[in-house]
């Protein structure tokens, strides 16, 4: 059962809902629930499951792609008040590959069945507009990661994603293992241990058992330029 | 001036079509307009121009990334029928990066100028709404593109390659220098080279100054499989 403040934040969420009538409203409020997951549970597997859009009220998620061998690469990341369609892929009848989401911290989500949402979509065009933009917007993410996995120099590509990590989190200590590391930048461990070692002896990080801390800022920056 | 075959192909082609009021009809017929390109020649160059939206009446095109090294990656190919979006990126708020496109045959196309394209999607929802499904479509293209680059091994991608040039000429000579293979498959003319050289060790291929002939097809295919 929807709280007054989950159908206040629903309201504000969608940009189409001043577009629907109000059989229509009632019928979508009627199939959006609240759910919560811990950090690191997988939300949506590939074909497996077709959960529906999530409105991320709070939390980071992952979205990525995984092969047969269990290779990761991260194509986006979605956060508060963000929104997710990909999760919901299978009402898309364009949307021909899979993707796999994990929450990267405890989420706080609305989640509107894939079933429903289609059934509103189908008759609104306003709101299969809506879907349609955010797929769009996924699709530029998706351009920017491959360019930076397919173009960029791995030493380039890692330091971006220690600097861009130590300003989301507000801190110089990167808490994460290599391993982890590995599975945001889309490579080995191995590789990004090698890299690691490297980035210490240059003095620019300093390496523990807790994770990766940023030595020396001004280094770590001339590398991404 | 369009001719009526022209117009006729125009009527056909955009499923929109039945959606404009005459006005519109006419304000998009006068805003396109016949272009032809010789095989080889570049369509479109990143966020250097914005041709507008191309109706592939005949030829072939390619799609790809180009990286501040000129290093390509393909990332789909369209042909007769097809009609090509991404050429007319920049008239899309949220697409934020850019391709390039070559015609790799020669091309009789229809072009819908970009500005004029725009204002009709600003007017018309079913417009848009269509101009969003075909860059889904194109979406899930650079999908499986960026599977194979990223997943598959080499000797596996080079075969569909070569399987799928066959499939398309309906012969079994690809007449293709190993470096347009490679920008072809997105990898280096010696990585391409050395796999050929292999694969004709093991008789799958026969090369020649011509091309490369596939001398055993069950055998491409079991690389395949």
């Amino acid at each position: 059962m929807l709280k007054d403040e989950d159908i206040r934040y629903i309201e504000k969420a969608l940009p189409f809902w001043s577009k629907l009538d109000k059989s229509d409203k009632k019928f979508l409020l009627n199939h959006i629930f609240p759910v919560e997951y811990e950090k690191g549970r997988p939300i949506h597997s590939g074909s497996m499951d077709c959960i529906g859009v999530l409105l991320i009220r709070k939390g980071d998620i992952r979205v990525y792609m995984l092969s047969d061998e269990g290779k990761e690469v991260t194509l986006y990341r979605l956060s508060d008040g963000d929104i997710c369609i990909l999760s919901a892929s299978c009402i898309l009848d364009n949307i021909t590959f899979d993707v796999y989401i994990d929450a990267e911290s405890a989420c706080d989500l609305l989640v509107i069945e894939s079933k429903y949402y289609q059934q509103l979509c189908n008759k609104n065009i306003y709101a299969e507009n809506y879907s349609q933009r955010l797929v769009i917007d996924r699709f530029s993410d998706v351009m920017w990661a491959m360019e930076q996995i397919l173009f960029m120099s791995f030493d380039k590509r890692l330091a971006i994603f220690l600097s861009d990590e130590a300003a989301r989190t507000g801190s110089d200590v990167i808490e994460l293992t290599h391993e982890q590391i590995a599975k945001y930048v889309g490579s080995a461990r191995e590789v990004v241990s090698r890299m690691l070692k490297y980035f210490q002896g240059e003095g620019i990080v300093e390496l523990s058992r807790g994770g990766v801390k940023i030595a020396d800022k001004k280094k770590l920056k001339a590398l991404i330029m």
